[in-house]
């Protein structure tokens, strides 16, 4: 398969380069990977289709959004998550849907703060449950064939140390974990699934 | 209890005002209610409870969102509904926090196709699912006993005519049992629930 990664240079994204590149030729799309993209702007998605081509899975491991305290978030708080983590990647889907192949799958990523919230974790819970929703919904809107799952990790162990404090009694999952729920999606059959890795 | 019922003129918000006010003061508040608001307008809303005061509960029952065909769905689609239905509510609720009396609490609304989706329903699931999270998330967040839900009803059968043949399979729910629903908010102690009605 021909394999477009968005947010190839993050670290589950490093991951999932390893293991898709071992059968599959993927396009590492970032900031400054094979092909520049900033999902914050249709327009560069759009540059990114047309410079890749046909191709047959669009993965995201990508997108922020505002995390820390509630009292003192401002609606530009909202919205920097509105315009990265949620609506870049839904553009990654309405912009590709036309030119990925039959059958061809889009994989993008939520994450456990959507139903098992944290105080410090509004901007990011708000986010992952619209992708959740968005995912199931456009999955079978879709025609062709196209595949849409999301991929909801809990904390992964690489970010324990930074951020487990904030997550009490949150059980860290393995990048191998996560890394297998991509495959689900991408290699398997699967379409409109929240696949949670927790 | 001093109850603000935004969206008071619409169908659901009319039933609403006519069980609350048996027991209750309820201002109504819409474009041209008893106080004017556009919840697409952060400053309006903070004028709304500059002007109203203190208060124990805030009850939405409006926002907009798109609906119609996915494959010609535009980024400004998505939007649209992010600046009414989603971010318009959640302004309610962080523009209100501060001024709410102790245990107060805030009643949103989001719909059945954040889990239950329909092919022309995309641009209001994923604003459903963000709400659903918002309430879950924010409610552990808020102090001073302040409670938040949120409530997702069905096709209500006032809209069976208009709207039933793009739901398929969807059982109509009655607007008395939406507006039971807003009570168990309003009225009882619940908080962080997603109340469905359907």
């Amino acid at each position: 398969m021909k394999i477009i990664l968005v947010g190839a240079s993050g670290t589950i994204g490093q991951h999932l380069f390893t293991e898709l590149s071992k059968r599959h030729e993927v396009v590492r799309a970032s900031r400054h990977g094979d092909v520049s993209v900033d999902i914050m702007d249709r327009q560069s998605i759009e540059a990114l289709y047309r410079q890749v081509g046909p191709f047959d899975a669009l993965v995201s491991a990508t997108g922020s959004g505002y995390f820390g305290p509630f009292d003192s978030m401002t609606e530009d708080d909202f919205y920097k998550g509105i315009r990265s983590k949620l609506m870049g990647q839904i553009n990654l889907v309405m912009a590709g849907k036309e030119t990925i192949n039959d059958g061809g799958s889009f994989t993008l990523i939520s994450g456990i703060l959507a139903t098992d919230p944290i105080p410090d974790g509004v901007g990011l819970s708000f986010l992952n449950g619209a992708l959740n929703a968005f995912g199931l919904s456009a999955a079978i809107a879709l025609k062709r064939g196209i595949r849409l799952n999301v991929i909801s990790p809990g904390l992964v162990e690489e970010s324990q140390e930074a951020m487990g404090a904030a997550f009490p009694g949150h059980v860290p999952v393995s990048m191998n974990r996560v890394v297998a729920g991509y495959l689900k999606s991408i290699e398997g059959g699967l379409t409109g699934q929240v696949i949670a890795v927790y």
